[in-house]
């Protein structure tokens, strides 16, 4: 599974029909189109290339001239061959419905790129991929929980629900199995108090529409993830990132923030942080909400690792009371990624809030699968199967921290959880591309910077990095660079 | 299933534990709370209260005054009692978070809460729903589907697909089935066209979100759907308003619009428009598409009611080949509801910015229901359904039709599809609240404009308007206003 032999051959195939330039510039083409060459990126020059391939640099220039003939690169006198902004949005900079973003391309295309690149790339389990390998969970107890919501369907005294669009708060049973796992980290509130989401990433999207307008100022943590960063910025908000390490945000900076920008919200991923894998100590969680309280501001507690946290972990909704922070969860990381359920919890006021934009984004969500996974929290079946899970995880984090020392990897963060942040020497970006050609796909840190600018840093998943090969690959194209 | 003796007995119980007063004041309550009686809304004068509900007015005067004490209504001199705004209203507009809305409450919480009033409302079927009644669908069908593809999900040489995110663009099955479905219609597109989404409303979300900017003008239908203008609105769009009858959209006043405003798309049901059951005429069509290109603005076609319509219906999609047209659709109305399965078809450009987009809002979107619906259309199930259910449609809106004129109402648009649209002589905002009191909840006019304003036209579903008792009813609390 995790076997880069399981990928289409990266190797140019000499017997093949095409001409090996023909091959090398559809793979070019298609990493262009796949996004994990980004529009600006410098194809490697043609010596390297032809080194790299084992073919001459002639096969190379006439790769390339494919490429310009296609428009998918452009050659800058001096400097080599870059990738171009894609047709649609050089075609789209005509068009009015561009022109009304002032002229100025949206910014976090390159994030979303990046992470459709994510998708879009190889399907092996890897390095830089965001859950659990497959293998690591239970298809046939959700499909349990399934049928088994599917027979009450039938059964029950209650319409079937899949046949109305169902209550726009959620499902009334998901929401009561979750109030008793939020009471368990010291959560107290009631269902009403929460609306289930098509996971956590809308949880954040319907949050975020319903507490800010354009133009408002938010606090993020830095490193962070991407997709947030992105989903932030196309709404139109200012990011303001805090410098987030082992003792949690850089309070001073978030203060002098705080005095210049007025931020309506903090965004925070507060237990087992991505990508660093730190836990908010609880000094520090004091420390935030009296700033919260002083300057009134909301905060957005994103709680995606829970079922991988350490036991106790302050959850920032607890010590608040969710007076003045959000909570947001789900299921993805833990049961069935694709199965897309997620939630929030706040205050009363709030949850109102956030259900009335929950109608304007979705009208509802399906009932089917969050039914089934209360199925799991009330039958015990979500704690059995975290701890398989957390054992599993934690034996593959032993391992893969022992290789990545041996590979003279430096943690940046001690590890905890699914991800480690680690230096690797060398710009990731560009270790990246390279390990692309042997087949793993990698999460360099640029895609954790709220600005993207060259970095030596590289999340790893500690669950899919087990491999020896892996990380001597990543040796081999370290040495290259 | 559509009578009012199904739901909680509105009559006051004279035997019951609670007073009168206590009961009365706790029906008030809980439609205040619910949002089925809104924010500046008055209450029945004490003397009409008392005949409605065969109680003495001291009873009332009880009543109100618990209403009073509890928040919920205030007392304007001369006046009478008004219902106040939401506690959560009041205490935010005191927050930081509210006063970043520049002092102004969101325009669009009175069409949200309208909304959720009918989710949260009776659960019977009612003249007022927007989908056909639960017992016109196929659970069954529904379950096969899915335990077929929950079957291919363990047995099938790819990995499951509940245990990964999934393709950002949705299932490669169900866009291959909508591909061909499509053609039939007269769009021809590729797979690579089509993104699927958590039913049309997210759809439309997503399309606005990926094409427009705050500040920007968009043309919509009025009379149409409150929560389209909600959704709009909360996007910091300008609503210009064409109005739409028979013909089509007023085309001398989208020409004088365009030419104010420079509006950057035009969002509209082309096919069964709602509320009004009209569809474009093909010269309207063919006008509407010269406009588009001659102002540049890019039209978004909502075909909800795809599977309803009769049959050579021209879509604005078919006659522009998806150029500057956007066609969404989905299953809510005909099979699932609650599955939310809905689908963009685009030109190629713009289906990349919508699975940009789609990431942002919810990563990707669940595929077993999407593969489920994919087996329905694939098997020709969905085909036969869809027979059966615009037979049943056809005789319910010709037995609706008649007890309508016989009640006296009249059509404002020829009946056509799941909705008619007519004239009942009366105020239908007030006779929607006297309704309610009977167990009928209506859709007023109003739920159907832009701008809000007293009308005394009412949408009803011909699917849940065929019982002569509720066209009694309906003649009773029409005499009373």
């Amino acid at each position: 599974m995790n076997a880069p032999h399981d990928l289409p051959a990266f190797a140019l195939a000499r017997a093949a029909n095409a001409s090996l330039a023909e091959q090398l510039s559809a793979r070019f083409a298609e990493r262009i189109q796949q996004r994990l060459l980004l529009p600006g990126a410098r194809l490697p020059s043609v010596r390297e290339c032809a080194r790299r391939h084992g073919v001459s640099p002639t096969t190379v220039v006439a790769a390339y001239d494919q490429l310009l003939a296609r428009g998918l690169v452009e050659a800058r006198r001096q400097r080599g061959f870059f990738v171009r902004e894609p047709r649609e949005l050089a075609a789209l900079a005509a068009s009015p419905v561009k022109a009304s973003a002032a002229g100025s391309r949206p910014p976090p295309v390159d994030a979303t790129a990046l992470i459709r690149g994510m998708f879009q790339g190889p399907t092996m389990a890897s390095p830089g991929m965001g859950t659990l390998p497959s293998e690591w969970l239970d298809l046939p107890l959700l499909h349990t929980a399934l049928r088994r919501v599917m027979a009450s369907e039938v059964g029950g005294s209650k319409q079937a629900t899949s046949l109305q669009y169902g209550d726009p708060a959620g499902d009334i049973g998901l929401r009561e199995a979750l109030t008793h796992r939020l009471g368990d980290l010291g959560i107290s509130c009631a269902p009403r108090q929460i609306v289930t989401t098509m996971g956590a990433t809308h949880a954040l999207d319907v949050v975020s529409r319903a507490l800010l307008q354009p133009g408002d100022a938010v606090l993020v943590d830095e490193p962070g993830w991407a997709v947030e960063y992105a989903r932030l910025t196309r709404l139109g908000m200012r990011l303001l990132p805090v410098p987030r390490g082992p003792q949690g945000p850089d309070l001073d900076v978030m203060r002098s923030l705080l005095q210049a920008h007025k931020p309506r919200m903090y965004a925070t991923v507060s237990v087992l942080h991505n990508p660093t894998g730190c836990s908010l100590p609880l000094a520090a969680a004091h420390q935030v909400l009296k700033l919260a309280e002083a300057h009134d501001f909301v905060i957005v507690e994103d709680d995606t690792y829970v079922h991988m946290a350490p036991p106790h972990a302050p959850r920032l909704a607890a010590l608040d009371g969710l007076q003045r922070t959000v909570y947001i969860s789900g299921f993805s990381k833990i049961l069935a990624p694709n199965w897309r359920v997620g939630f929030v919890a706040a205050s009363p006021e709030l949850t109102e809030r956030f259900i009335d934009m929950k109608l304007l984004t979705t009208l509802t969500t399906p009932a089917l699968p969050e039914q089934a996974i209360a199925w799991c929290i009330t039958q015990g079946q979500l704690r059995r199967h975290t701890e398989r899970v957390t054992a599993q995880l934690d034996a593959a984090r032993t391992r893969s921290q022992r290789l990545a020392l041996e590979a003279g990897c430096r943690f940046m963060t001690p590890p905890q959880g699914l991800f480690g942040w680690i230096d690797v020497g060398v710009d990731t970006e560009r270790l990246a591309q390279l390990m692309l050609d042997e087949g793993w796909l990698l999460a360099p840190g640029t895609l954790f910077h709220a600005t993207p600018r060259p970095t030596t840093l590289l999340r790893i998943n500690f669950a899919t990095s087990q491999e020896a090969r892996f990380w001597r690959a990543l040796e081999k194209a370290r040495d290259k660079l």
